[in-house]
């Protein structure tokens, strides 16, 4: 069954995370500093203590729609591939959005409307959502939208349907914001990034009377409302796993799925290995720096203690476009640094190659995100196939790739970049870290 | 739970089903005629005068992957409408697919490979499947598709992206088949359906050694599959429908939704109504002939007794390209006959206003195919806020419309085309009945 409480894994840790600093003191900043973006329940859970949050009634009645996911033994995968390691996915992609984002979106939308915004008024535009796939408001013609994957020009946007929803919402021309324009100004053709994209949701959030801003990852109350995933998958395996593997982009996903296994192991209870997989392209927790930096390209944001190649670094346009965030989650990252976990990385080849592999055994087609941790799991069951070791693994399936045939088509037909990523594009956005 | 059992209504109906005609010496077929195209155990259930026919356990296990499917109430939707009706709806969209037709290309699949077909050759060309979104091998690069909604030239299909899956896996240049040919011959812009890809789909079947077809809808025992879906939600429901609400294209849909609950009313346990939604565009119950047939647009299968619209009927077309058949399943045709259900039609911009009003409250956003019924069930809702009826609702939502933002683009955008259909065009396709 669906869990009552979302999992807050702070309490639980050594040592507490280092805390959101404002960029001209340097000092800590407070709930009053985060008024303006965000209701005061989400601001209490960004900065709370307890162990256990309650999941609102309301949020529950929602969460039925689509919950519990399913937890699935990948049979047909592992004998295709003779290991002796038992596999097992967690399956977000049967929600209306198709992955795990409504876990958070469904909460943030209830706790903006608990609280006046966005709700009991005519103009909805109110709440202002980013992320990938999944945005608060039903969309209207005629009505302003942010595009999740900044630049928010149609014209701007990749020929193939790689963003799916964002693509189409973004059919009517769009103004582009400030911080968009100085950005095209730079780079007319700019792929857009998670990061720009937080630019201009916030610029357009401070810009519209009583909106807010809603996130789909990085901070801590959105990792929060993820853990219903783990929670779920705890209840329904019938073994622990030795090995749990998630993809990150800004680390909702495999926080989801891994913190209520983490607590288990800092209780001493199973040993668990984690690991994060990231995209060759955007290799945060293993290429970058963990320094503080702005959540977001344009510098709108405080600053944050986190994995970051740099606020300035924009990755190239791989399809995972939920993974090209230039930063981590700062919990996510200081969890790194306590040791909790391993870091890899994965090309975008290699990736689609595990996610067709996983569609003609499994028969679902994964989004390119999790893509990433397929390859891993696959590259792991491959190993247990040589050292004959009956590894139970667990890996985070968080969408279906429904939107993303054209990403398909393209590695089908042998036309998808490998993308390298030089030492110097690293080297000079760490260079201009606040 | 997943029922261990498909409903085989048949033996329970007060007169069987009129058998289908060699279409050269007009005597009914036997299962030698049925034995080039379908595994034998398919052909048995076909015929079957059974009322259960057991699941098998390889089947169940792959069930297990999306079902049992969520039945859910509409309480939001509700609200929105003001109305007293109790409106549930039962949920397929989380399969795979995202639509019901896995319920069916599961078992195909496996009785087709149990029985040789398809299986254990290194040329993986052995089944042919058709029909709106499922087929029943994966896709390889360099091996000719076949396009589910017929003539299969990439540059023949529609620009945007209404077939999602078939347009995706028609990308490469294919060969238009003999029955394609002749109908491009005359109509180069024709734009296809689904009659005219189950001809070009036999046609290939037939020309390949050791080839099976595998059909989407129509037949008994596809209706027979999708059972499951409506035995499902017999269990789930807390209190009996007065009226069920299903799409018809070539039936299954409705069929599975529906057969169960047609169960309980002939052995007079309840008293709902049933009501078939057809579009404006292809209107077979309403305005078509109840007569012996082609399946397909060609020619090439056996005569079917049933509701048609001719089979040189082209529907408009619409984008709910799973309705865009001239004919109808021969089963539902006789129990249209003997008067177990109703039908009615609804036009496409009436559909994509009941997809978006249902995506905008209850969080999901339908396949053009189910907002048929969608809008159906919205009409009859405000009538019983007119009358204060506090109807029971129950319909089948089997599909969700990722595949089918570009359709929602172009209704939003106000570019949706109505089409009206001349009662001349069914006349001429009605004097060429074989």
């Amino acid at each position: 069954m669906i869990p009552s409480n979302w999992y807050n894994i702070v309490p639980d840790l050594p040592a507490p995370p280092p805390p959101p600093l404002h960029p001209g003191t340097r000092r800590p900043v407070g709930p009053d500093d985060l008024a303006p973006l965000f209701p005061m329940e989400l601001i209490g859970q960004e900065v709370s203590g307890e162990r256990y949050v309650p999941i609102p009634q309301e949020v529950l009645d929602v969460y039925r729609l689509w919950r519990p996911t399913p937890l699935i033994r990948a049979h047909r995968l592992e004998r295709a591939l003779g290991t002796p390691a038992r596999i097992y996915y967690k399956y977000e992609g049967g929600s209306p959005a198709g992955s795990h984002k409504p876990n958070t979106a469904v909460p943030q939308a209830y706790y903006n409307a608990r609280e006046g915004a966005a709700a009991h008024h005519r103009d909805r535009r109110r709440s202002v959502g980013v992320g990938a796939g999944v945005r608060l408001r039903p969309v209207r013609p005629g009505v302003p939208d942010l595009d999740g994957t900044g630049l928010v020009r149609p014209e701007a946007l990749p020929p193939l349907p790689h963003a799916g929803v964002r693509r189409h919402r973004a059919r009517q021309p769009l103004p582009v914001t400030g911080a968009g324009s100085k950005i095209l100004a730079g780079d007319p053709d700019s792929p857009g990034s998670l990061g720009i994209a937080i630019s201009e949701a916030v610029e357009v959030a401070g810009a519209t009377p009583d909106a807010r801003y809603a996130l789909g990852s990085v901070l801590n109350h959105v990792l929060l409302h993820q853990t219903v995933i783990g929670e779920e998958a705890l209840a329904q395996l019938p073994e622990m796993p030795d090995l749990v593997i998630g993809c990150t982009g800004g680390g909702s996903n495999f926080a989801g799925l891994a913190f209520p296994f983490l607590r288990e192991k800092l209780a001493g209870r199973i040993r668990t290995v984690f690991r994060a997989v990231e995209p060759a392209a955007c290799p945060t927790f293993t290429r970058g720096a963990y320094a503080y930096d702005f959540g977001d390209t344009a510098g709108f944001t405080p600053l944050l203690k986190m994995h970051t190649l740099g606020h300035s670094f924009v990755p190239d346009p791989i399809h995972a476009g939920g993974l090209r965030y230039h930063g981590m989650s700062p919990l996510l990252s200081h969890l790194y640094e306590l040791g909790l976990f391993e870091a890899v990385t994965r090309a975008q080849n290699e990736c689609f190659e595990a996610g067709v592999r996983f569609a003609r055994t499994e028969g679902i087609v994964p989004a390119p995100e999790p893509t990433h941790a397929l390859a891993e799991t696959i590259a792991e069951a491959l190993r247990c196939r040589e050292s004959g070791e009956e590894k139970v693994i667990l890996t985070a399936l968080c969408g279906h790739g429904h939107f993303d045939l054209g990403a398909y088509d393209r590695y089908l037909a042998g036309e998808l970049e490998d993308y390298t990523l030089p030492q110097d594009r690293i080297d000079q956005a760490l260079s201009e870290l606040p």
